[in-house]
């Protein structure tokens, strides 16, 4: 740790996970959840995805001091089907819940051809590409949704309803990282925006829209109107499947009333998350063909490969957080 | 039928099935798979969505007389693991091994869960709505994908590589139609802008690319070039999703595979489909908890009610096709 001229905290990537873990338990996580959660923010450290790396600290200490979420959570995993594994995260965070359910969900899309994780009770913080990827290298495809609070629009309307409710899907590749993505439904995840908020950026025209309906390039007009769904409609179509698969189907709160629940603490909201695993072992050839043709084409690279790209970057440089952050974490 | 003076037919509603029945059947299709795909044919008219209407009835024509497609197969059908239903749609077109899969699928997704259909060796050439809709119609939630011929080029490439790669999504209601959307991965479907160069109408910018990656509206230079999909990189992941599910996962040819084996008598080139069902009982009230407030919004409606609205005007005022399309179809 280092503190720049300009405001900044500099740290060793090395140090962001003892960091993490050490300030989450002093907050009332066990170790267990601790190094659950501290994993996900290295993760996306260590990927330059900074939006969910450190700057979500804040939101997971709130959560914990107001008592909403329980960082001695102990995940509960049933067969309810014989393809769907319910796992109630015991009001806990997501990753612990991911790390438990990863290989006995791939063991059952490995028998049955394909399973479902129906994850309730939780509370998601983290990039879904974590838990798409985890199923990844257990050898099957992933696909995970979960919805948040409202922040797009239905088709055709104008006021926050369905989450920024991400995407992501991993595909497996014999000796080689899995090909993911991780999208938003939103054109911008709210991360992103919140930075901008936070850094002072405008954003680009089409992003959000303020709170009567205007478009806007000012990221806090953006937060306290409606994000847009990339693609119009059918960005927001992919957003409404994402609420009736990461709740209605496995019996958890939509977004809208996730708020309406929610405490307000700055951490995330109680949700579910929908986790899809396929057995693609017949595959797997067909696909690195796919790859091979996407790759000959100049200007492309493979979904996931760019945030894996800034890992040496970040190994090398480090990372920097405002010094307002630091303390937060570090007090 | 009525010959009108701009030179179209006009057509009752009640005319188009028996109409496509009768051809398809000169053309060599046996009763069974020329009712299935006559109907996908008539719901498509009967719902304003002509280009998935008589539109494709050359395109059926020609491949059966080339004698690519299987006019009188018989779709096998068996569970290849607990949750998987093996379709070999025999070499045929798609509506026929639909009607056959939708009661056994929602069956094993009621018991299991989950299921997935892996339909292969098939001809697709319809809308996707009517597929996952029967399956709605049995109280399960439908999800189906399929790949096609090179249109759509991978994110940062310019060359078609993805089809435009549908996928269609359907959620069970009691006492009402199902919540429907089918949405192409691209802008614009390809039948639209295919129907844009025989009208002559030139396209919005950002539908798609000449053949040297440049932007055009002329949907002729459009169908050289390559579609673009929606929202960008974000549509692009969702069209690479749907060639490793239809495609790869089942084992079925992908869209670049798919073309170089086509022989170009201007139907379908033969694919796979991928269908997923799952089991919502108890979700319902909760998607009816959401469609309540998407409808709370000025501007909205349900996907899949714009679609219904237009069948009554259809039912009054008929259908009118070119002339040398009827007499294609009529000869």
């Amino acid at each position: 740790m280092k503190k720049l001229e300009n405001g900044s905290v500099h740290l060793e990537l090395d140090e962001v996970m003892p960091m993490a873990v050490d300030s989450l338990k002093r907050a009332g996580c066990d170790d267990e959840n601790a190094q659950a959660v501290a994993s996900c923010i290295y993760e996306a450290e260590r990927h330059g995805a900074h939006s969910h790396g450190l700057f979500r600290m804040p939101g997971y200490l709130a959560s914990l001091k107001s008592g909403k979420v329980n960082g001695k959570a102990s995940p509960k995993i049933s067969t309810s089907k014989p393809s769907v594994l319910s796992v109630d995260s015991d009001g806990g965070y997501a990753p612990l819940a991911h790390k438990k359910l990863a290989k006995p969900l791939a063991d059952m899309a490995k028998a049955q051809g394909v399973g479902v994780a129906a994850l309730t009770n939780t509370f998601h913080f983290a990039a879904l590409w974590q838990e798409t990827e985890m199923l990844a290298n257990e050898g099957v495809v992933g696909l995970a949704c979960t919805a948040f609070k409202p922040a797009l629009p239905p088709a055709g309307g104008s006021k926050p309803l369905y989450g920024t409710n991400p995407v992501a899907f991993s595909w497996p590749r014999e000796d080689k990282e899995p090909l993911t993505f991780d999208q938003a439904s939103a054109v911008m995840a709210r991360g992103e925006v919140m930075i901008a908020a936070r850094e002072g950026h405008t954003l680009p025209e089409g992003v959000g829209i303020d709170e009567n309906g205007n478009p806007t390039t000012d990221p806090n007009e953006i937060l306290k109107g409606a994000l847009l769904p990339y693609g119009g409609y059918k960005g927001a179509s992919i957003a409404m499947m994402v609420e009736l698969l990461a709740a209605s189907l496995i019996g958890e709160q939509l977004s809208f009333e996730a708020a309406a629940q929610d405490n307000n603490d700055g951490g995330p909201p109680r949700g579910g998350e929908f986790i899809l695993a396929l057995d693609p072992t017949n595959g797997l050839a067909s696909a690195e063909g796919l790859f091979a043709k996407m790759l000959e084409q100049e200007g492309t690279r493979l979904p996931g490969d760019g945030r894996r790209a800034k890992r040496s970057k970040v190994l090398a440089e480090g990372v920097q957080i405002p010094v307002d952050l630091y303390e937060k974490i570090a007090s």
